[in-house]
């Protein structure tokens, strides 16, 4: 591949087979997949990860959910505690569209809600935030104040609750596959227990979702009672979730491509074009070869990195320059493929080793 | 203001003054001030840094070069070790530009610039980079070499050695103006030094350059005996130069404008809407604040984040909710300026309490 660097890359095969992956899964399972795109924010994985069906997505912004409204999708729960600054565009979105779902944790948000009734004999499509001790946002589900702000949302004239939606954010502490199964089916019963307790209280059909990468790599068969997941990372997966326990590493659809612009003997040291401006310092070194893995010698380490300079070194003895010559590549796999995606303004699509496509993220807010 | 969140906003007045301050700063020295364009990459604040005159400015990526160059830009200086992959884009600048300048460390990078002969008569510019101890690029100051591969750039036809460039990125250890010269005297005398040997070798008019935003906050006397600066985060300044010594905490220009959007007493903590995608990772919680100064409230800490969720909770006690309504507004103060910059789109930038414009910087390499 003759490309400029530093270049996201992004391999085709294993993107379709992480979509197709995770689509049998809960295929098989009888559980609505609605993806989540904050990890890639293009067009083109949606549609792959959608199964081309153009339906059924969560976002992580509103400027992803008007990019994808304007691009022909529908069916977008925007999963976020819904901010008061955004109503009017989350109105504009709820009327255009025949599904644009919002979410919901609190009781000023409800009233926001009501403050601003859709046009055209909508209603708000509210989904509940569930907190099934992840501890980010949600109501703590122990708390009786999630039954009754349940309640007071369906009781809301012009507003129907659609689901109660939980993020297994927790998965993310697990090692293995038996720690991920473990939360997956805490969360689930959580989940499930309070839907329980919302069809006592003569409250039906309201649907359900947990999600988090991990846990949908490896659902519990409990999960099947669930009418919805919603991870998203899977679609290029990454070094952490390697680590985790939710892929194999040769899962990890996606590399910074960076080549060697300096060596310094006299330190030991090689520099790469790939600085923290091209694979973000999210995630933080917590790996023995530093802020990424570099594929094919485990002997390297990304030790630091400036805005647009990676210090290179070998974790131990001396580096051998002769094998990486001033211009060659090297490709580094991102702990974390969210926030190295994140840095990039267009992502090199290729199979077999050619470049098929090249993909342009939407960004802001 | 009322504006959509997360929001970088950019203090006009303080960025206006910043760079008066500077361009002052250097015009008393006699020295000429090199602006470097990493930290913002859009044309308003290149206008203001170079104090209008759009030429003479130091960028980080080819991106930024073609940016500027395409919009009336001129006298650019690539500072980076010539990545092989974009001499033919480099040649392009040359040729098309009056002043286009490339830098070089290594000898293999100018086997590659005779290769590529530029036309209509130009001269390849090279700036060599010397390593005055900072570790990063650069030919060590010490090593024999510096000085022969300096004689092969001035003696190769086709190219120019029009400068010696140094970074004294070693500066971002110091704490306190006192430190930052001893760091500043350092790496002005090594250059001088090196000046010297270059004349005592027949190479003369030659300039020399030195900078980092540390340094140049603070230059020493000796620096007037330099040719160029070349600071470039001092036009935001953060809150990292500010731990440095480089500014005052009032200096600082820019900022994150988050909102409230969760309250959760039972873990004294509330949600704000920036995440790691609108702040970054970078600097990584030096902060007894956590990951940036939350302004009026140094009672606050931002103690992680995730891709768009801040969790926020006092240093000590109970966090007094009512203090910080759902909705409201909370003004973060960056830990790296360049780092919160790159995550955003757009910049909004105001001037006593209002919106004045906003800014879209260049992105990719």
């Amino acid at each position: 591949m003759d490309l400029c660097t530093p270049a996201l890359i992004v391999d085709l095969d294993k993107v379709r087979r992480n979509a197709e992956g995770m689509l049998e899964r809960f295929h098989k399972l009888g559980v609505q997949l609605r993806p989540h795109m904050k990890t890639h924010k293009t067009l083109e994985c949606a549609d792959i990860m959608t199964g081309g069906s153009r339906r059924c997505i969560v976002v992580s912004t509103l400027a992803e959910a008007s990019f994808y409204a304007d691009n022909g999708y529908d069916d977008i729960l925007y999963a976020y505690p819904l901010p008061f600054d955004k109503v009017e565009r989350c109105a504009e979105l709820s009327e255009r569209l025949s599904l644009f779902h919002v979410l919901v944790d609190n009781r000023l948000a409800l009233q926001e809600l009501k403050k601003r009734p859709l046009k055209q004999g909508k209603v708000w499509k509210v989904w509940m935030k569930l907190d099934c001790d992840n501890g980010r946002a949600g109501v703590p589900h122990y708390d009786p104040d999630a039954l009754q702000l349940a309640q007071e949302i369906s009781d809301t004239s012009g507003v129907e609750l659609t689901g109660i939606y939980a993020h297994c954010g927790n998965t993310y502490a697990c090692q293995g596959e038996e720690q991920i199964k473990a939360v997956a089916q805490e969360t689930t019963m959580i989940t499930l227990q309070f839907m329980e307790k919302l069809k006592a209280s003569g409250i039906h059909g309201t649907k359900s979702s947990i999600g988090s990468t991990p846990s949908c790599s490896h659902p519990v068969p409990d999960m099947a009672m669930l009418s919805e997941v919603h991870p998203g990372n899977y679609i290029f997966y990454d070094v952490q979730q390697s680590l985790i326990g939710s892929c194999r590493l040769e899962d990890v659809a996606v590399r910074v491509l960076a080549r060697v612009i300096g060596h310094y003997p006299h330190r030991n040291q090689l520099l790469v074009d790939c600085g923290w401006a091209a694979l973000s310092h999210d995630g933080g070194g917590r790996l023995p070869t530093g802020y990424a893995i570099i594929e094919g010698h485990p002997e390297l380490k990304l030790l630091s990195m400036t805005q647009e300079h990676g210090r290179v070194e070998p974790i131990s003895g001396k580096l051998d320059f002769k094998q990486f010559p001033l211009g060659s590549l090297l490709t580094l796999m991102p702990y974390h493929a969210c926030a190295s995606a994140m840095m990039h303004p267009v992502y090199f699509v290729h199979s077999k080793g050619k470049i098929k496509d090249t993909w342009k993220p939407t960004r802001g807010w």
